[in-house]
């Protein structure tokens, strides 16, 4: 199957190494198409960038979506990702949701742990949206001195991993969430050093959207009675135009 | 005191019936800007849509920023709030959570009554982003059948009293929101004939951000924690980028 | 427009502080018509307390009510609020209610400050009944080592600043709101040390009335569904048995 | 023990049922002291009238609080009752709460099912304040055409069992509580053609207070933390100004 | 009246503990029937652990409900109880759910504190299954080093008492319930060293138990809608076989 | 991969049918191990009948651990799912709540629709406890007027569609949950008719373990802090009673 990754950021090198882990997960299932913002934002940190990156995110799946069975949204905080769930006719799944959904069947209750406190708002509207919020432990944030998010998964290695050991001693927390995509992969390498189940946020929404798609013979997407209608617009790229257009593809 | 009026979809008729009502309500204190979209679509049912024109606001704010006193979104489902609030240094309101949190001041619960079912899961969006679910009874929509919004008003106005009038029969409905621009004004005109308190959401926004504007000695805007930290950008129009790179404004 | 205020305590000089606070705030639009408790408490700080200041709240309201045009409850916590937005044929606010519904419109979330923990506990009561709970991070409270509610103002200033701060930064507060009618004023004078848009409640008080105030032709009172049926009753105040012997004003 | 029976209502014939049926299921273990109010209303049926009613029970409570082992609130909506729990050093329980609890220790889910949608909206607040929203399935309401509550029992009974009925099979109450006082004593008769268990809520707030007080080894009253300290007043009745010029009795 | 003590663990002295605790509280008004699990474990910890004592707790009651008016479930966790509500045609409660509505019928806010972390999600549990998650303050545990169990009472008391007057003075907590049979009778001993009212829960369930088995003559149990169908089964006690396989009991 | 289906019914002809659709859903890259109760009932539809069977779940699970890569409860109602999840070192995922997260990235809401009100409290009860109730829209039963559950699928076929149809006009559900095993494999027969998604519970829950098992780089099961402790049993199976030895497995 021919899944769309499609980092929101214009930061090439994220877009690499989620490529590299999404590679790994679908493990010859699947070909990963890797996307990266033309326009927008090196990463997304708040809800303003979220707003305009999201309408790139639709932009980047509607001119790909000829013959792909599912995109990811490759940057936790889900931009863009209830408005192309409405539009596209295939799976789209967010990095932070499907990490959310995917801790919810692994345990009771689930942390995020980030890298700076300058995304623990968008990420905690991410968890409102989700509704899991009375299976979260909310979200606990390391300190980013250096303001680099290329080093921080490096730079805040320590400190995230006793934040996490602090939200299974405090809070309970079955399961940990990575949460940024600065942080890709390194679940699996400070797993031994966390008692509790260790997410990385883009290989559980790879095994999402391919669970989804393996679905497929219940999901008659076109006649999907909360599809949008058909709509003229002006201004938009002719890829998405044309989806408008003719009423969600 | 100067307040923009932006309307996220294209169509000026709307704007200029709204800019109207905004206008007769500021009663000679506040000089209406109104400003309609120069992009996007005709009138925005979907989140899709919703999420391409709050990015487009975020725009309209941006070229008209300066000497701004507040900002109105003027499309009840509030696109681009949430960023606008976050981005500019003067208050900034959306229709549908100014009109709710009236609403709420007037009396315990309130109903959204709509024009169309289209609307409908965008605007119970929009009561779960306000948090006043607790106060609320939900979305009733009449059905449009001739699909033209620029006569919504009257078509569905014998539809939209009985609604209402059912919300408060049924639901206890104490306040009712009469929810989407093309029903702008329409609350006058009915209330007489509906057992409950009528709400015209472009009035009320306007009411609510000139009382936020009145409380201007204790908002300090320029010294908020949560506002969003300097941010390159590519693509952008070039006053929303200026903003962007200094860090709101 | 006529506005009453009515401090449901019996303490003149706060009476006379809020006063001018929201004579300043109305800036010749409205006139104030201050009313103090002629009974019960110096200064409300239990439910037990509220329950029967609230029942006088009504009383004075009442007595005042011909040619009202709006009428402000100025205690937070609003003592009898419910009641009298049922009673009376115009807009009735609530301290609290008008703080916290501005504080949502001017950011997604706030806390409520006051001078001691003896107020915590009804002031977490105002949030959950205004609905905003899912908006609000809490009530956090100084230490009055006097417990002098005259002097509260200028004793807890350094505290009231350090909890406001301690709010921003741990709970990611964007909005503080100063609780408590002996804070009347304080937000102006302390903004500029706080990292958040600062709300003083009278103030709001004061401009939601006159809001909720100008949007009159959409509210037709005296049909509303909801009003009280008249009702016989013995030893109320005159002028409360009257109103409710008619059914609601 | 001495049990106060607080009717806050002036209907002496209610008093005398409640008190009846309390007698009865104290079955000599409880003596039963009927009070009924000496101002205020016939019944009370607002929210408005409950602010007033519910400053009256404190008075009543504090007149006869000597010697009392517990105090019932016997109006369904339970006027004054958070007021009075943080006043006396007994147990003080109210008719709609304590039949809530009852019900939800007898099953799953519970219906309130009263005579008149007059009571609906304060019935509604009450389950709101017992937090057992989840458990509850809202509230169904007879016409009392008449208007007569001295006679909704008879009139209404037809309507009541298939209210009842309706709740069972529509909504999955396991549970079924009469509310309001005219119904007192019904149940009983009621049940056998209902199929949920059926709650009289004068005999299972009997039944409560009777239990809690049982429990006073654990209970200490006089050292509790949130007792609300000692306030000077004007204008109360000689026996609650005194209780609460000494902080709680 | 014959009410069933049923201690789902295996360890008699607890249930001997409980049983005087309750026949003391019943003061010659019910006999209390002692019922040790026959197998199983010691002392449950675990969700794992609940669900097969659970079942085990069903066998208990099946094999002496004959000629029984109740049963208490004697675990705080209350293993089986939801089951058990609906298989039994008399009142059963749960150590935790009556400890808890009786909590909440004694003040606003209830903490539950208990002897080891390892009780704390389970607990945890329970109090989302009341209902009651508005009015708790969550749970707080000692640390029991020894892991002993059956001294768990007196080395934790210290601590308990401690953490009982944190939760009051941090939490607001106007109740305090002692969790875990473990500490079965401590409530009386400590209450006077914590500022709050103090619950013995399986003093208040056997409290609970005979309240609903004062109210019969509105439960008509053998008519409930919700009573489960006959069914057969396999493997099953004889009694519990025999009350499945002829529709509840 | 090996994976457990672990049918806790009794009903052979169940577990064979969900066998089938498991093993088409896997593809060939997972053995699945048939496992049909050998106690029990033959269809589980009440609380006390899951009680019993979740403990029979954890029996036969542990019987087939070893070398298990996961499990799958495969009864919608999820029977013994927390506490499987507690006890086992590998995934377990139950059939109602893997279908809910499913559903929840397929689509804003769900409902679930299954072939007898004799199910709807059980089903109820397994959306709170996922968690996702904010994005349910309730579950709505067909008349199974045979009572007899092998034939269920043919026969309510034609209700299920319109009540599916029904949900989507009325509650705008966005995908459809077809809950209860005998409805096992329907979803792809009707998916034309509906206007909504659909999904078949067993094998979302296939593809969602599945999903699990190959996230297994992060996930550490032997070293979770929230694993029971080694616990000592009498009367249990061999298997499980060495699991609950030896703490977890």
């Amino acid at each position: 199957m021919r899944l769309l990754l499609v980092n929101p950021n214009m930061t090439v090198a994220m877009t690499e190494r989620m490529t590299g882990l999404a590679t790994d997960l679908a493990d010859g299932r699947a070909q990963i198409v890797p996307l990266t913002a033309p326009r927008g934002f090196p990463y997304i940190a708040s809800r303003a960038e979220a707003q305009i990156a999201g309408a790139l995110a639709l932009e980047m799946i509607a001119e790909h979506s000829a013959g792909a069975d599912g995109a990811i949204i490759a940057a936790f905080g889900d931009p863009g990702l209830v408005a192309a769930r409405e539009l596209f006719d295939f799976p789209v799944v967010g990095m932070s949701e499907a990490a959310m959904m995917t801790a919810a069947l692994l345990g009771d209750r689930f942390s995020v742990i980030t890298f700076s406190p300058e995304m623990t708002r968008w990420y905690e509207d991410s968890i409102a949206t989700s509704g899991l919020q009375s299976r979260s432990c909310g979200v606990r944030a390391a300190q980013l001195s250096s303001g680099n998010v290329a080093t921080a998964r490096e730079e805040t290695r320590a400190q995230l991993i006793a934040l996490a050991r602090a939200s299974c001693e405090e809070d309970g927390a079955d399961v940990i969430i990575l949460g940024g995509a600065p942080l890709a992969g390194l679940a699996a390498e400070i797993a031994a050093e966390v008692p509790a189940l260790v997410v990385d946020p883009i290989s559980a929404a790879t095994a999402q959207v391919m669970a989804l798609a393996t679905l497929k013979s219940g999901l008659n997407y076109t006649e999907r009675r909360n599809r949008p209608c058909a709509k003229p617009s002006v201004g938009l790229s002719a890829p998405l135009r044309a989806i408008i257009a003719q009423g969600a593809i």
